[in-house]
């Protein structure tokens, strides 16, 4: 299978529904759910089905549409307004979610007073240029990535910012599409496994797999073994969220991955959409992490239970990666690096 | 239970079989096994059911006397010497399992030509040497280790090195031990869950939560955000193997939480018996690395393989933390610091 055929989130040719492939279920089954109500999409945001931070946007920017679309004609702004409020709920903190109801709010306010029926087919608009413009922003990405990239070089990758967490191409794994696209040869990719939740064993290193990439799967803690063996070469990671110091949240484990990054001397990419800079926030103090169920950890993947009952568990599912600890943060505009500030507002943020 | 009941290893009080707790059951399920045979032995050291660096030298003086004890009277060394190769095979990478070994064959030099009932009750007595110092070796590591705590300190662990990693007491966790023997209160441990085999979640955890200690799991790559928030005062790991510089190997993972706590500036100890630090080494590159089996990373412990079929996967049993990243060496005879060749040679070594 070709990743890049793989729909990670899209409207159905019909519009009626939004299609999600059911990450959860992979790598053992390919499964694709339609979803036309509001708490369905948003148990499949908080559940993790979709996942990635620019995919749950696009995901959330079809929600707001199909809400209105099933709304009585009287109630298509109530509804709307209610589904955005909602799904807004769903997960903390990547702001993409955020970004793309905002622009579904805006739209809103710009179609109100309209006939239904132009009403929903502009909040459909407004949707779908929410995922058109997340493939855009991820192919500049990709092509900004691969301009740091050499055949032959070994990519180590955290959690997974691949095709799976976009609508197309990913943000960490968009250099490496970039790089197939373009004939490069020799490239090896190592996927951090990432627990709890194991995104990197079982989305990146099923996409990259599927990509025909030389790709080889480590457990977190076996990453600063494999710098020191001189096995990598650059590390691509995506984010959730950026504060305007440049200081970036993005899937636990990733500040450690950095902190190894700069003993080794190994460049660090944080690679997201400008969407993902949140010039409202001085510093990553101010980004809330979020923290999730203690069964994550102790079974919710294993057949048998592997940690004592009545352990405590410490599960923030986010960590934040100082700013000095990033050598560069890849966006649509190009590679940013310290200081950040002034990088950004170069980019009109 | 008290973990300090729990029998990690030992000889069964009439002689004829090594007794240990079955470790890959827990923590879900306590169980001994009685093993007489040198295959059922290897297999145990091999398998992880017995496992910590002294416990499996333990297991191997244990194992050469049973060679002995059940060899025809006509084939005691023979069998004995055989056991002795095939044991020494189970697992390279720490140097307990040689030094037990070899000091098993220095005690048969000595009794050979003796009867063969004072043979095999000179054998015993040597393997039930090995496992008394074992254990008084622990209590002066904890002892040690002791000086460095306060109360409501925050320990941090990675791997197993307590009770079930020794015959008593542990290594890095002997510390915790000797604190509740002196009554001093507060203390939290935080345990790394140690991926792939789990052996902070289903060992350390386990033993501490039974000792009723303040305990917290946490994933491999949750120590940064954990340390970050100034949750750990201390680090204590045990160790495989040292080298005369000082370099350590222990589990995978080690040299990552120590270069995160270089980072963080939080002090960081290797816990050994000083029969783990091997003078004929000069740096930790010499110390021979186990690589695992691919399984233990893609299903072992799963209901589901969580990886994709074909994945190449990357699998160190063992890292080495090299010395500059160590804050002390604690072994029974002291808490040595860099440089730590003088200090090892003024321990005798």
């Amino acid at each position: 299978m070709d990743p890049l055929k793989i729909d990670t989130v899209k409207l159905s040719p019909d519009g009626s529904a939004l299609v999600i492939i059911d990450q959860t279920l992979l790598p053992n089954r390919v499964e694709y759910l339609s979803l036309t109500r509001t708490e369905d999409i948003f148990e499949a945001i908080r559940s993790l089905r979709v996942r990635g931070a620019p995919a749950i946007g696009v995901a959330a920017g079809f929600g707001a549409y199909l809400a209105a679309k099933y709304a009585p004609d009287e109630e298509i702004e109530e509804r709307f307004y209610a589904a955005c409020d909602d799904l807004a709920g769903a997960r903390p903190t990547a702001v993409n979610l955020f970004y793309a109801l905002n622009r579904m709010k805006k739209a809103m306010e710009r179609l109100s007073g309209n006939v239904p029926s132009a009403v929903r087919e502009g909040l459909r608009a407004e949707a779908q240029a929410i995922m058109d413009e997340d493939i855009a922003i991820s192919r500049a990405i990709g092509r900004h990535g691969l301009a740091l990239l050499r055949p032959g070089m070994g990519i180590l990758t955290h959690c997974n910012a691949g095709t799976l967490a976009t609508a197309k191409y990913g943000t960490a794994l968009a250099p490496v599409y970039a790089a197939l696209e373009a004939g490069m040869e020799g490239l090896r990719v190592y996927c951090d496994e990432t627990r709890p939740l194991l995104q990197g064993a079982r989305l990146s290193a099923f996409e990259m797999l599927s990509a025909g990439v030389d790709t080889t799967l480590l457990c977190d803690n076996m990453a600063s073994s494999l710098m020191k063996e001189g096995k990598v070469d650059i590390i691509f990671v995506g984010c959730d969220r950026v504060a305007a110091n440049g200081d970036a949240a993005n899937k636990i484990g990733t500040s450690a991955v950095a902190i190894l990054a700069k003993h080794y001397g190994i460049p660090f990419y944080v690679c997201a959409p400008s969407s993902t800079i949140d010039m409202s926030l001085t510093s990553g103090t101010e980004i809330p992490i979020e923290h999730r169920a203690p069964e994550e950890v102790t079974e919710l993947w294993y057949e048998h239970r592997m940690a004592p009952e009545g352990v405590k568990v410490y599960n923030p599912a986010f960590d934040v990666t100082d700013a000095e600890l990033i050598t560069g943060i890849i966006s649509e505009h190009g590679i940013a690096e310290a200081p950040y500030g002034p990088a950004f507002r170069g980019w009109g943020l």
